[in-house]
C-alpha cells in the first residue's frame, strides 16, 4: 500500500532533456528520469506523480492543487527558478516538504541564475548531480515527510 | 442602469485567500471579496465583473479586452506585480483609470516586494488595509471615471 | 457624539496646495480639504482634527501627543517622506492606525520620491487619487479603527 | 520552390499594434507587418510562418516546436524580452540564426527595458526601425542561414 | 529706486562663520559677506534681504514667502544641501531664478556632499570660491532676472 | 567646585521614554537617566546639564552655544543620528570630545540605521547597553577631557 | 543621379579588420566592406562615402561636418561604443537618421560592452551579423531617410 | 574490502552541534552523525574518515593531503563557506568530487550566507535537510564516483 | 598694461554653439562668447585668450602649455568633462586657479552628466547660467588670482 | 571572593600595541592594559582572564571553551571584525553578555572597517576611546552581567 | 647586433615627468628614464624605442603599428588606463608580451583608478616602484619573450 | 657578507606549485623558485629567507617577527589577498619595502580576485610573470631597500 504520494513538478524545456546541450544536462531524457523515481518511490510504499510544464501559470495551479493530496513536492523550477514569485507565492502556501532541484550547479552558470526566488520558501536544495539529484530529492522528501 | 462597468482582476494564488497565511491575507475567502464588490458597485449603480488567473498571459488578454468595454480597472496583480513588464505594457494602452490594490502592506515585507512594473503605469495605489482595500479601490475607482 | 477623534498632519509645502505646480498636486486649497475631511468625519459621527507644518520637529511633537487622544493619524509627510528617521521613529510609539497618504503617486516621480521611511511603520498608504485620496484615507482610519 | 522556412514571434501585447501607443510603436497593424513578412520571404523563395502570443509558456512551446521544423527564428519578445529565463533557455537550445527584433529603440525607454535575457543567446538584434525592423531581421536571417 | 528685491538664505552653521574651520569656510563672517552683499546690491539698484537659520522648517517658511515678495533667491543650503526634500519642494514652487551657493568645493569634500537635492531645481550652481561665491551670485541672479 | 561641565542632548522621541517600545529601549523614562546622570556627575566634580529635542534646528543652536561653556558632549542624536549632516557639521566645529551614544545596538536593527552621519565626526561610539551607556559615556567624557 | 547621400564612420581598430581576432570579426577587410557598401548604395542611387579613424576629436570633427551634407548616417563607434560623450553630444546635434551597427553581438561579450553610450540618441542598432550588417544598415538608413 | 575512500571535513563549530542552536542545527552531536556516515559508507563497501577544525588553515592542510588518498570529499565548510579563498583554491586542486553540504538552508539566513566560495568549485551542493543531509552527500559522492 | 594673462579652453562641440540644441545651450556663438570674454578682461586690464577643440589630447597639450604662461585657466570640458582622466590629470598639473564652467545646469540632465571627474581638482565650478556663466567665471579667476 | 569571571580576547596584532602606529593605537601595551584589567576586575570581586591570538580558529576554540566558564567576554576581533563569520557563529553560541571593543574609531578609518560581522551578535560596541575603551568595556560586562 | 626590438610607450602627462607632483612621480624626467631603458636594453642586444603622446588615437595608431615590428610592447597607458577601451582593443589585437606599468602604486590613490581597462588583456602589471618599475618591465619582457 | 636580509611568504595552497594547474601556475615547484631567488639574493651579496604556510596566523606571525630583522618583505599571499585584514594590518606596522606579487595576472581570472587588501599597504605589486616575478620582486625589494 502506497502511504505517501510525492508530486514532482519539471518547469520549462525540461521536456528537451536529453536531446539539450548534453553537456550540461545529460543524456537522459525526462521519461528515463521519470520512470526511475517512479520506480524508487515505489520501493519505499510510496506513490509518485510527475508533471512538466512551460507554463508559470499551470505550475502554479498544480501546486496549488498539491494542498492535501500529497506530502512532499520536488520541484525543479527550471527558468521560473529566477524569477517567478506567482510561484513562490504557492509554495509558501504548502504546509509539506518542498525539496528544491537542479541537475546542473547553477552556481556554476550566469550570474542571474545565481539567485532563486525559490529556495527561502523550500525545505532545501540540492544541484549539480545530474539526473542522480532526483534520486536524492526523493530520499530527502522521505526523510522529510518522517522528520 | 447600470452606467459603468469596472473589470476587477485578482493575480495568482488570490483563488487561495481565506485558506492561505492567514496572518498576512486575512480570513475572507475571494468569493466573499467578489460579492462585496459586487454589491457595493450596484449601490453606486455600477456594474463589476471579476476575474482570478494564475496565467500572466490570461491577465493581459483580459487588460486587452478591457478597451471599450469598461470604464475602471481594479487590479491586484499579486506575484506579478514585480516582475511583470508584460502586464505593465498592456496597463499603458489603457485609457482608463487603473487602480493598484495589495492586500498587505508590500512595504513590509521582502524586499522584492517593494517595487512594483505596475505603479507608474497606474493611476493610484492602495495597499494594507486587507480586503478592506478593494472597497477603497472602487471608491478611487468611481471617483478617478468622474474627474 | 463623536466617538473617535481622527488626527490629520500634513507635512512640508502642502499649505501651498492650490497654487503649487497645480498639473501635479491639483487646484484645491488645504482649508477647502480641511473642510471636505472634517465634514465626512462628521457624518461617521467621528471628531478630527488638522495640523499643516514645515516643521519636522512640531509633527514630530504632534504624533507624540496623539497617544491616548486619538483613535487614528492620517499624515501626508510630503518632503519629509523619504528622509525622517524622527517621524518614522515617532509613528512606531503609537497603537494606533495610521494612514499615509499622497496627492501625487510618488512611484511616477523622481527615483528618491520612490522610497518612503514611513510606510513600513504605518498601516497602509494610498498614492495618486488626488484630494479624493484623503477621503478615502479617512474610510480607511474608519474602517481600521473597526478591525 | 520554398528552401527556407523561418519562424517568426511575437510577444504579448503586439497584437494590439497599430492601435497601441502609436507615437511609439507605429501604425502599421499586425497583420500588415506579417503580410509584408511573408510576401518578403516568398520573393527569396522562403517561407514563412508567423505567431503572436500573450503567454510565456506559448512561446516556449513553439520555440521548442521549431528544432528541425525552421532554418531561422526572428523574435521580437515584447515584455519578456527583459525577464524571461524560459525563452532565453528555449532559444539556446535551438542551432539556427536568431534574430531578436525590437519595433522601438529599447535604450531610450526605462532602465529595465535596457537589459535583454534574450541578445547574448541570440545571433544579433536590431531595433529602433519600427515596421521595417521587421524586413531587416528578414534579410539578416537569411543571410544567417547562408553563412 | 530699488527696482529687483533679492533674498539671501544661509543654511546651518553659517551663522559661525570666521570662527569655524576657517580653513575650510575662510575667516570672513556672516555680517562681513550680508554687508558686502547689500552694498553691492545697491550699486546694482537693488534691494537684499539675508535669512540665516539652523531649522529646515523655517528655511522651508522662508521660501514660500518669498513668492511675490522678491525677485530672486540665493540660497547656501548648507548641511540641508544633500539631504532636504522640503526645502526642494518649496524652490521648485518659485518661479523666479535660485541660485545655489557653496563656499567650498563641495566635490572635494566627502562623497554624501556631493549629491546636492537642491541643483536640479535651481537654476544653476556656484561652488568653490569662498565669500567671493556670494558676490558672483549675485551677479548671476540680476543677469537671470534680466534674461 | 564643579571644575567640568558637560553637555547631554538626547534626539528625538527619548522623551517618551519608558513607554515607547520597552522592549528595545527599557523601562527608565528620560527624567530618570537625566537623575543619574547629574548624580554621577557631580561624584566626579562635574557639572552637568540635559536638554531632550525633537528638532534638528535646536540640536544645531544647542550644540553651537556649547562652545566654551562645555569640555565634553555626549548626545543621542537618536533618528537624526542617520541623516542629519547639519548636526554633524556642528558637532564637527566643537573642540572638546563628543560621545555618541545609542541605548540600543543599532547595527542589530534595520538597514539605514547602521549608518551613522555622527560617528566619525565624534570622539568614540558606545551602543547596546541601554540606559547603562549613559554612564559609561559619562566615564568616557570624564577620561577624554583628560586625555 | 545620386539623390541622397550617405556617410559611413568607422571608429578605432576597425582598419584592422580581416587581419584581427577573425573568430571574432570575420575575415573580410574594411575596404571589402566599403566597396561593398559604395555599390550597393550606387543601386539604390545613394551616394556613400566611409571614414575610419582611430581619434575620438576626427570622428567628432566629422560628425559635424555631416550636417547638411548628408541624409544619414552609419556609425561604428567602436572602442568609442561605451565611453565617448563626445560622440554622442556631436550625434544628438545631428537631425538625419544616424544608425549605430557592431559586427559582434556586444551583449555577448565583457560587460562593459553591454552599456552604449551611443545608442539612446541614434535611431536604432543594428549588431552581431558580422559584415553583413552593414548592408542592414544601408537599408536601415535609407529607409529612415524615407520615413 | 573497502574499494572507495571518502573524507568528510567539518568547518568550524560544527564540534558544537546539539548543544549549538538546536532550533537552526538539530539535537544530534557531531559523534552521531560521524557514526552514522561510517556505518553507511560501510554499508556501500566504502571507507570514510571525518574531520572537524575550527582552523581555516588545517582545513586546506586536510583538502590537499586528500589527493590520492580519498576519492570524494563531503565539506561543511560552516563560517568559512562565504569568505575562504584558501580553501577554495585548495578544492579546485582537487579532481575528485566535492559535495558541499550545509544543515541549514543558507538562503534563509542572513544575506552575508547566500554567498558560497565553494559552491562553483564543488560539484554540488546540498543544503536544508539538517543531519540528514550528510547521509544524502555520501550517496552523492558514492554516485559521483561512479559517474 | 595686462599684467594678468587668462585662458578659456572649450571642449568638444562647443565650436557649435548657437546653432546646436538653442533651447539647451542657448543661440550665441562661441565667437560672441569669446569677444565678449577678451573685452571684459581688457576692461580689468587683464589678457585673455581662448581655444576650442574636439580631441582631448589637444586640450591636455593646452593646459600643459600653461603653466608659467598663464594666471589661470577657465575651462569647459563640455563631453570630456565625465570621462577624462587625462585633462584631470593635467589640470592637476596646475598652480593657478581653474575655473570649471558649464553653460547648462549639468545636474538637470542625464544621470552620467552628474559625475565630473575634473571639479574636485579644480578651485571651483559654475554651471547653469548659458552664456553669462563665462563672464562670472571670468571674475572668479580674477578674484581667484587676487586671493 | 571572585564571583564573577571575565575572559578578554585580542585579535590579531594587539600583540604589537605600544610599537604599532601609535597615532592611532595610543602607547600602551597590551601588558599594561591586561594588567589594568586584571587589577580593576578584582577591585569589583571579579576574575578576568585574556588571550591575545593571530589565529582566527584559536580566537574560534576559546570562545567556544568560556561556555559555563565564564559570566561574559570582552572582545577586540581586530582585523578579524570584518570578516570572520567563525568567530561571528562562535559567538552566537555563546549565552553570556558580549562586548565589542574597539581602540580607534572605525568609522573614521577605511570603508572596509564600517563593517562589523560581529556588532549585531554582540551585547553592544564601545570605540574610539583608545586604552580606557577596555576600562569602559569591563564595567558594560559586569552591568550586563547583573542586568 | 640587436636581436630584439621593444616599443615603450608613455601615455598622457608623462613628458611632465620630473616637473608634475614629485612627490608621487618622482623628479626623473622622462628623457632620463628613456635614455636608461635604451641603454639597458643594449645591454641585453635589444632594441628599444619610446614614444610619448598625450593623444589616445596617436596611441592607438602606434600599437597597431608595433604588429610585426616589435617583440614586445611596454606602455603606461596614465589617464587612459582607466577608460580606453581603443588602447585596449588595440593592444588585444597583438600577439606579443605587454607589461602595464606604472610609476605609483594605483590601488593608493583615488578609486577610479583602481580599475584599469588594459591589465587583463596584458600579460601582466608591474606598479609602485617609480622610475625603475621601467626597468623592470625591461626585464619582464625580454624574460616573456623568452618563454 | 651579506649585508641586507630578504624575507619571502608564500601563502596558502602555493606548496603544491608544480602539480596544482600548471596552466595557470606554472611547472616549476616552490623548491624550485625558493632555490632561484637565494641564489639570485646570493648574488646581490643578500641573504633570503623563505616561508610557505597556509595559516593566516601563521603568517601574520611571521610578519610581525620580520620587524628589525629583515629589510624587505617579499609577499604572495594567494588566497587571503583578497580577505585577510589580519595580514594587512601586520603589513601595515612594517617600515621596510613590502612587494606583493602573484604567479598569475589575477586581473584576469574571477571578479573576487581583482581586489587586494595588501596593495595598498604594499610598496608596489608585481603579477603574471609567473615564476620569473619572483626575481622581479626581489630586484624590486633590493631597489627599494636603497631607495
Amino acid at each position: 500500500m502506497e502511504t505517501k504520494q510525492i508530486l514532482v513538478i519539471h518547469g520549462p524545456n525540461l521536456n528537451m532533456l536529453g536531446s539539450r546541450e548534453p553537456q550540461t544536462y545529460g543524456t537522459q531524457s525526462l521519461a528515463d528520469i521519470d520512470a526511475a523515481l517512479v520506480q524508487a518511490a515505489r520501493a519505499h510504499n510510496a506513490g509518485l506523480q510527475t508533471l512538466q510544464s512551460n507554463h508559470e501559470g499551470q505550475i502554479v495551479d498544480a501546486i496549488q492543487q498539491a494542498r492535501g493530496a500529497f506530502d512532499a513536492l520536488i520541484i525543479n523550477p527550471a527558468g521560473y527558478t529566477h524569477t517567478s514569485v506567482a510561484i513562490r507565492d504557492a509554495i509558501a502556501m504548502l504546509e509539506i516538504p518542498v525539496i528544491e532541484i537542479h541537475l546542473s550547479n547553477i552556481y556554476k552558470r550566469e550570474p542571474f541564475r545565481h539567485r532563486s526566488m525559490i529556495t527561502d520558501v523550500a525545505t532545501g536544495q540540492i544541484c549539480g548531480f545530474g539526473h542522480h539529484g532526483y534520486l536524492l530529492a526523493l530520499q530527502a522528501a522521505l526523510q522529510m515527510i518522517k522528520a
